[in-house]
């Protein structure tokens, strides 16, 4: 029976939580990483298709790979940060359901429909990159998700044979709290909710 | 500083947590609703844009006005679920980023790129749904996404005035454990992550 997380774990993932800039000298190691996954590959997709994948950029080389495709804004943050995780769409997901969604073989009606596979793959590597954030955070990680960044350029220099493209960026480490600034404020409960 | 959440936590939101169809007979209240979007709002959003309008509908009048747009399989589900959150994204959310964004002036930005506007929407509004599902989990709650529905109908239903598009569905309650059929497997770590 689930009940209420606690006061502290309710701050961690949402109330206190915030989008880092600047990140702590604190490498991620690659058990970190495989924690990651192993919590936010159970977050749910349609179909179970989970069209994300992910490159986690930790080398100097890798960063440089991607540094000339980021605006000015995001460029030096995302160099410096422990961990950078480019989050991307497998445009052939349905390739997998076979294996991944047993019920009944929906590949069929992704091979016909590439204006589904499009919106599928869209919209569930972005329900995936939350999840991420929000892993992230259960394991005491602090995320800084951009967007800001030349997708075309992306896809030439990771995905050069066509098979993915880019969703958006989500740089990772331990938050330095020293460099934030004063938090955004949010929209009302009337402003953003209707009761039916 | 943050730590990693204990495991019935990391279980709760993750590991055992599980998508439902059918909901236990308790209804969801008021403060409950307010409560979870108290979490989820604070949810990163681009620009801290928040594009997401969240239309909850609970009365048997409300879902009888999406019953025809869902799919077969999705009716009958839909109609029981204690809650039923229909994730739209306003077209014009960029209308609030003076308040919501005071670093700079990015309205004028979005006002002249549609194609921004749009993917902006799109991507973090899905962002937002995923924090809804998981801010859900947190309070106790389970939930049930859907996107197999006629979107143009749900549109021209609840947004004849064509300024939000439906995303996607979430049904919300406390699930049926009686009802759950074997859990999806998911892709392995080698298959959906690259280390670089």
């Amino acid at each position: 029976m689930s009940t209420i997380l606690n006061d502290a774990a309710l701050d961690q993932l949402f109330r206190n939580a915030r989008s880092f800039s600047n990140f702590l000298p604190q490498t991620i190691d690659d058990d970190t990483i495989k924690a990651l996954y192993d919590l936010l590959k159970w977050g749910p997709t349609a179909f179970n298709a989970q069209p994300a994948r992910y490159l986690v950029l930790r080398t100097p080389e890798a960063k440089q790979r991607l540094a000339p495709a980021l605006s000015e804004k995001n460029r030096a943050k995302t160099v410096a940060a422990p961990a950078t995780v480019i989050i991307a769409q497998d445009k052939r997901f349905f390739d997998e359901l076979p294996q991944q969604f047993p019920a009944y073989d929906a590949k069929p009606l992704f091979e016909a429909n590439p204006a589904l596979v499009d919106a599928t793959a869209t919209r569930n590597s972005s329900l995936q990159g939350a999840y991420l954030i929000l892993a992230a955070r259960a394991l005491g990680l602090d995320a800084g998700p951009l967007s800001g960044f030349d997708a075309a350029a992306v896809n030439q220099e990771f995905f050069p044979d066509g098979e993915h493209n880019v969703n958006f960026i989500v740089n990772l480490g331990y938050g330095d709290p020293t460099s934030l600034f004063a938090r955004g404020p949010r929209l009302g409960f009337e402003q953003a909710v209707t009761l039916l």
